[in-house]
């Protein structure tokens, strides 16, 4: 499945793709896999600081290669060390012992995004079948998505925005949680009532916004968020399956 | 003088510098100039720092101005907030009382680097008249610039090598300091001797990287540093005119 990406991408992303390590990264870090869920500026400036010949597999949607690609200030992660794989769909295999399979998610809707910018993960342990899902962007909750996180025994979910209009109300931006690609916590519509009735094991909201107000741990929507069964992710959060 | 980039890229670098601060800029900070020297990774990825709509002029030479416009991720500075000023030459007025002016340095021989990528600054305060030089990264030292640095009270320059291939010699790089436009301290064509003869009244290397035998207090290399009348910058460190 091949999405959103030009011949001439795709080209060159197969160019690039078809060049594995060659072994003469010279320096390291413990980090042997990265995976993009979006061409959102958070989602992947990170990449800039793993330019100094760290040896990883990019996993990323055609489309969010492509975009990689026509960004050439990514040309700092060389392809003697980085090899950049496209996954679109069905799992992918990595070689630190986990399977890693993307879908897509509903995205922004007032941008030109291509379809596959914007995507969720599911990640399973080989060797002990657990596996979990992140899902740091997601702008709706459909009946496909609802099916799939059924069961799920952990949860990272998008708790960007408390309510649509945050960044408005607090004068922060002009645009609401919706033009950004981002479903709210509260509200008929939001996050916690679209899962309300799966049989989530355990759920947690991660990517949240300086301006959302669960960061306060005494306020009222923490609170609510708690007593409705979910946890809010900090720095330094470990999580065991 | 416009320098490097084509038609295109110019009427957009020229349509985004039209464009005022439109003062609905809701987050602030305290840097209110930005001014780029090259187009190295490491000397605009902070830009990607200031995106949440804070306000400042981008000082660059219309080469790099060039690179950003090809570089989508950079979008993320909104034009109402952040106004792209080209500098190629003859002093540039800012709003904090500070005159910049930039000057063409030698940059990398080996690599495709477009006339007006590297440059070096002078930075003068109006007020008390008094000015610096900021070069952080500078290939050789000719006639011109040494002229230029003569009776420079404060000059911060590329210390990023001590020996040419001292990247190489360590199994970090294939690179030598030429190969990516960096002069070395030491050695007969090294800044150091290059510098000598001039009246600087005071001289700090910057920019120093972590192969570099100068960032260890206790080195021989850190020791005839000092002894040829140069510090070494460190975080945090403060310099007054």
């Amino acid at each position: 499945m091949l999405l959103g990406a030009s011949p001439d991408v795709r080209q060159q992303i197969a160019q690039t793709a078809s060049l594995h390590p060659s072994g003469d990264c010279l320096r390291s870090s413990p980090i042997k896999v990265v995976a993009l869920t979006c061409t959102e500026v958070d989602g992947i400036a990170g990449l800039l600081s793993l330019r100094e010949g760290f040896d990883f597999d990019l996993l990323a949607s055609t489309s969010t290669l492509g975009m990689l690609v026509r960004n050439s200030i990514f040309n700092v992660l060389s392809p003697a060390c980085v090899r950049r794989v496209p996954f679109d769909g069905g799992p992918t295999q990595t070689p630190i012992g986990l399977e890693v399979e993307a879908f897509m998610v509903a995205g922004k809707t007032k941008q030109t995004g291509a379809e596959g910018d914007t995507i969720g993960l599911c990640v399973r342990e080989l060797s002990s079948g657990a596996s979990f899902f992140y899902i740091p962007s997601c702008a709706s909750i459909d009946a496909a998505l609802a099916r799939r996180l059924e069961t799920a025994s952990l949860l990272l979910f998008d708790g960007t925005l408390y309510t649509n209009d945050e960044l408005v109300a607090q004068g922060l931006a002009q645009k609401t949680g919706q033009d950004m690609g981002h479903i709210s916590m509260s509200g008929p519509r939001g996050a916690i009532a679209a899962l309300a009735e799966l049989s989530i094991k355990r759920r947690v909201f991660i990517h949240i916004n300086n301006s959302n107000p669960v960061l306060n741990e005494n306020s009222p929507e923490r609170m609510a968020v708690k007593q409705a069964g979910w946890e809010v992710a900090f720095d330094g959060m470990e999580l065991r399956l």
